[in-house]
């Protein structure tokens, strides 16, 4: 039974990529094992582009990893020693195993580690890829907030990442058209190719944004993003009305998170994503058949007190085109009217 | 009955604030009547943000105003002469007049122009505000986009504003603690002390932020967001998770539309107000008592061949810093892992 363990241990915030300062490897001793423990050694570990926003200190959706910490991360174990009846020598775990060679499971309530069944067509990477935190990304961001209806017209960016490549997948399975956006031809390739999507986008061609729209004739009905910036922006701007925006991932930004250098824009779709709000585009035209019910209960409050208004008044039509700069500077309060 | 008309036409496209050469105020000849129409003479035109933006010539939600038009607008009308029997000598009128003196009313299918009832307790003025476009848009934005539920938070931004104003008092209604959000102490104490929001907060006080932080201490459930940029911002840092956003206006970047300076930030949230998207954060976490579900369907797909897989293999533990930083410079198709 091993006595040590190499771990890679969070020393310092990174500012932009993983400088050689972030993680400092160190070896650690390995006690014995406590009953009711087991101990995992580590096959694979996942790298996912959230870890580097787990390095960052700044509110996210789970802690921040703290300095001196083992780095946050999935991975594969399989058992190697047990104290524990429900985890048997030769079990393979799936789990927080964190950026290390040996892993102690302490099976309780809570440990985040579940069994990875034995399947004969699939092999322990797949535990964690297309069946393991980016499959279930894929599945229910797609179907589930998505909402993907036959024949529509779904985007997908980093098309060739874990996750993207399976959302576009399910994508074709709920026949939608899928069209992907990737950082080079050869992922395009595979992307296109292997994959089945109906169109691939290399954005670091010149002309991308031309392709984008000539890939989406009938424009988008659902963007799931997981770049931001730039690339979401293009997409939004081939978006259909009531268009679905599924934001799984920012990872244009991600660099940047934590530093002096947050991009505003990644920053406010940044906290979208990580507190899961919804964010929905409204405009008071699409609800002109039910004006009659709305007039009819603000009357109502605006007769009984509830509500009160104010008027600025500007009179003259000469005056109108100034009356419009007022609003911007903010010059008016309650409701801005030209008298004429 | 008069025989020429005031109009102000749009000369040029604004770059910023409108200035003089935008708008031209021109005479033009009132022919006269044709059978089926109607006169009326502008009382009150409504200046709204959003005619900023049909000034500009960018994709919005209805098409922009052309260069030689009279400039859109809403307004209320007076009916002085009318060849139409459903309007009437003393009619008032609700609806797109256009900044002019007189508007032809063709009394057509989809001619936008609404009667204003006869109600003893509301003015003229309140058909363009509480009654109106505004209220309308307070209404449906917070009730039906929002959903505010009894004891939730809601902040309203530009709450001294027309839509605003009336989006905050609804939220009282309904049983909300309602924070403003407005550009001077004087609509501040307009907003706190006469409409009843239980705080208003001046953002162009320094430590705004912390008394927004401080006016909201169990986070923020729906904003009511009419600004977007830094305000949104600093809003949307206080939400709680599943939190709404209701997008209704962008006045932060409107006299930037359709110029070069225009805000990436306000231009992809533009985007969601203008195509009136939905936009979800999404995070997986939420989803893990439904693994079981998701896993087995992907492991159906998966075997039946429906879903491909890669997997970028990097090999040792001290390899996994350099591989997180693959996953930014896109050198990875699939699934990166790192196997020990």
């Amino acid at each position: 039974m091993p006595t040590s363990n190499r771990q890679l241990k969070l020393a310092a915030r990174p500012k932009s990529l993983v400088t050689p300062d972030v993680l400092q490897l160190v070896e650690s001793p390995l006690s014995d094992l406590a009953e009711g423990h087991a101990l995992a050694r580590v096959k694979y570990l996942s790298i996912d582009p959230t870890m580097r926003v787990w390095m960052a200190d700044i509110p996210q959706y789970m802690p921040p990893v703290q300095i001196g910490e083992v780095m946050r991360s999935f991975g594969l174990a399989e058992v190697i020693e047990s104290r524990n009846p429900n985890f048997k020598k030769g079990d393979k775990l799936v789990g927080f195993t964190g950026l290390q060679e040996y892993v102690v499971v302490t099976g309780k309530e809570g440990s985040p580690f579940q069994k990875a069944p034995a399947a004969p067509f699939l092999s322990d990477c797949n535990f964690l890829g297309t069946l393991g935190i980016n499959g279930l990304t894929a599945y229910f961001g797609l179907l589930d907030v998505g909402k993907p209806k036959s024949g529509e017209t779904l985007v997908v960016s980093a098309a060739a990442g874990a996750t993207g490549s399976i959302a576009g997948q399910i994508g074709r399975i709920q026949g939608c058209r899928v069209v992907g956006i990737a950082g080079s031809d050869e992922k395009c390739k595979w992307v296109k190719d292997e994959l089945g999507f109906d169109a691939a986008i290399n954005y670091k061609h010149p002309d991308w944004k031309a392709q984008l729209a000539a890939a989406t004739p009938s424009g988008v009905d659902i963007d799931f993003e997981n770049v931001g910036g730039d690339v979401m922006h293009a997409v939004l701007s081939r978006m259909n009305l009531n268009g679905r925006v599924v934001l799984c991932g920012l990872i244009s930004g991600y660099t940047k998170a934590g530093s002096s250098e947050d991009d505003p824009t990644l920053a406010s779709f940044g906290q979208v994503l990580m507190k899961r709000l919804r964010v929905q585009g409204f405009i008071i035209i699409d609800y002109v058949s039910r004006f009659m019910e709305a007039g009819q209960q603000l009357g109502m409050w605006k007769m009984m007190g509830k509500i009160k208004d104010n008027q600025t008044i500007v009179k003259g039509l000469e005056k109108a085109p100034e009356a419009i700069n007022m609003l911007f500077r903010g010059d008016n309060i309650g409701k801005l009217l030209v008298e004429l």
